[in-house]
């Protein structure tokens, strides 16, 4: 046995948490910058409740609401100038994981401690010290990883996933349980990784009838956003696989949603590690289905009518793939053939 | 559900793992107070392998290693004044419980930065904010607990156990399983402690037969060490409860070491536990053992012929009992007369 373990996220989990430990902001500094997406913190409450906490505790602070979908990377090096600029010592990120990766981003450099305040249940960003930002030169999406960007410390409130759409929720969902399952099966996967990610998985499997449905009850929103927060652990440690190589040109490339395009060559990327690990099992045992086809049919379920890819991309993107980082994650080691198997046997008709 | 989460100490598992991570070091400091007993560390093998890592990196040290068992509180005042006058920056602790609570002990009040290394597999000290310390002025044990003393590193090497007693191996073994079980019991008791605590009892009753039998395979140190960092983690969220403070007075005034004097009174706390917790079935039922009566005979088993209390003695140590703090986190709630029928039950002949 031999893992090395590291989570410095001071983590604070319910209802209200921002609010009740408004406290633990003045630990981070002075004044804050807040990091975040055109409206939907207005929408959810939860930047009301940024304001009341930082009120609270008399911190100033500037927003900063410009994040887009996948933010690019230039963009970032901007924004870092603005947060420099407004002399706040620290960063709030709140949001999907496009304004946690943004803010992140800002932070980086100098580096800032980062509050992390996550709005969907999926990215596990708040977690993790990995930044995964689009780079416009290499046609692409890319993490950046570093210690500093741990979260300092990360407020999870289920009540803003309430108002996601079903589409959200779902495509949020799958990639979640895309984390739990890619960092459970990774190379880097250890003992200590195990517990956090089978329990996710298992969690996620209970709100699968939802998810078809598309239906939500509260506890199952917090369900979500407890399994979406260990998987967020699990990856920190064990990090991703093929499937999130494979993910991101579909992102950058046809603006397929990140969970969507991991949910998309999910099932056949099992498919492809079954035939060397007896691990699938586990997974399968845990969520009570019978193995990696059923486990496909849920994911038809949930992912509709899938999108087309032509030769010539699916050519394109496997190169993109085969070229990520998080390949040398995936076990069995994927060939390009390999590859391209899974994006021909996932987007065949 | 409502939980905080905060684990921030960088923990290094694994054969070599101190020599492996010598770069470690100097993100703690630039001279070693190194706390330890007054041979173990030597014997095992720790102590040259500390000096080893520093030795390459660079870090000068004083070594102190007069610690006794279940160190004294005004010791510590004066061995905190040697750590000071030694102009070292950070402690490394290393040792079981005593060694690593003294550590703690000596860094609190600066506070310094401290590596915690076990070498027993029972306190799981080194994932903890706690120090737990010998107050002669009340006559008990009492922690001491405070984010400072969180161990910036741990450093878990198996081999260093391989040296250990078995019968230092049965009482450390029980104590993580005890804090295990506890943690898991505890009012404070969260979800995302419970992975862990349940992964701990399933990995120590796997132990059970070799500790019953004596006899170690170098697997099974291994595992023991590992399942007592999990409960460590347990324990520095959820705390320990009535057992720990039923144990401390059993160790102060009747010199029982601490993870047999937890292990003589589990089974009948769990019985008492027992009549208002469907909780306790998920710890047999995880051990694989058919209900709590079998944990007893386990535990009569470990713990072979069991010490006398006289009358005089159950009466002081049951006031001593209720009055510590981990009672609070006892559910059900135990009356006086609660903890005086579990000292009677356990210590019945």
């Amino acid at each position: 046995m031999e893992f090395r373990y590291y989570m410095p996220v001071k983590t604070f989990f319910g209802k209200d948490c921002i609010v009740k430990n408004s406290g633990e902001f003045p630990l981070l500094g002075k004044k804050a910058f807040i990091v975040t997406g055109k409206s939907s913190a207005e929408k959810n409450g939860s930047l009301a409740d940024v304001k009341k906490a930082l009120d609270n505790v008399n911190i100033p602070y500037v927003i900063y609401n410009k994040i887009e979908p996948n933010p690019e990377v230039e963009d970032m090096r901007k924004a870092a100038v603005c947060a420099s600029e407004s002399g706040a010592d620290f960063i709030i990120g709140i949001g999907g994981g496009s304004p946690l990766d943004a803010a992140k981003a800002i932070a980086k450099n100098t580096p800032l401690p980062i509050a992390a305040i996550p709005t969907t249940a999926g990215t596990g960003s708040e977690m993790t010290p990995y930044s995964i930002l689009t780079f416009d030169k290499i046609r692409n999406k890319k993490s950046i990883s570093t210690e500093s960007i741990f979260p300092a410390a990360a407020f999870l409130d289920p009540a803003y996933t309430e108002t996601l759409s079903a589409e959200v929720t779902v495509n949020t969902a799958i990639d979640a349980l895309s984390h739990a399952i890619e960092g459970y099966l990774s190379v880097r996967s250890t003992d200590v990784v195990k517990p956090y990610a089978l329990e996710s998985i298992k969690l996620i499997g209970e709100c699968i009838p939802e998810l078809e449905k598309r239906s939500f009850k509260s506890d199952t929103r917090e369900k979500l956003l407890y399994a979406s927060m260990l998987a967020g652990i699990v990856i920190a440690h064990a990090g991703t696989t093929a499937v999130h190589a494979m993910g991101y040109p579909l992102t950058y490339h046809k603006h397929i949603d990140h969970g969507r395009a991991n949910g998309l060559v999910l099932y056949h990327y099992l498919k492809f590690v079954e035939r060397e690990s007896e691990k699938v099992k586990d997974i399968t045992d845990i969520m009570g289905i019978s193995g990696v086809d059923e486990f496909g049919e849920i994911l038809d379920r949930l992912l509709g009518v899938k999108e087309m890819l032509t030769e010539q991309e699916i050519t394109e993107f496997t190169k993109t793939a085969i070229a990520g980082k998080n390949i040398a994650n995936t076990r069995p080691q994927p060939e390009e053939s390999d590859i391209r198997k899974i994006f021909e046997d996932s987007f065949r008709r």
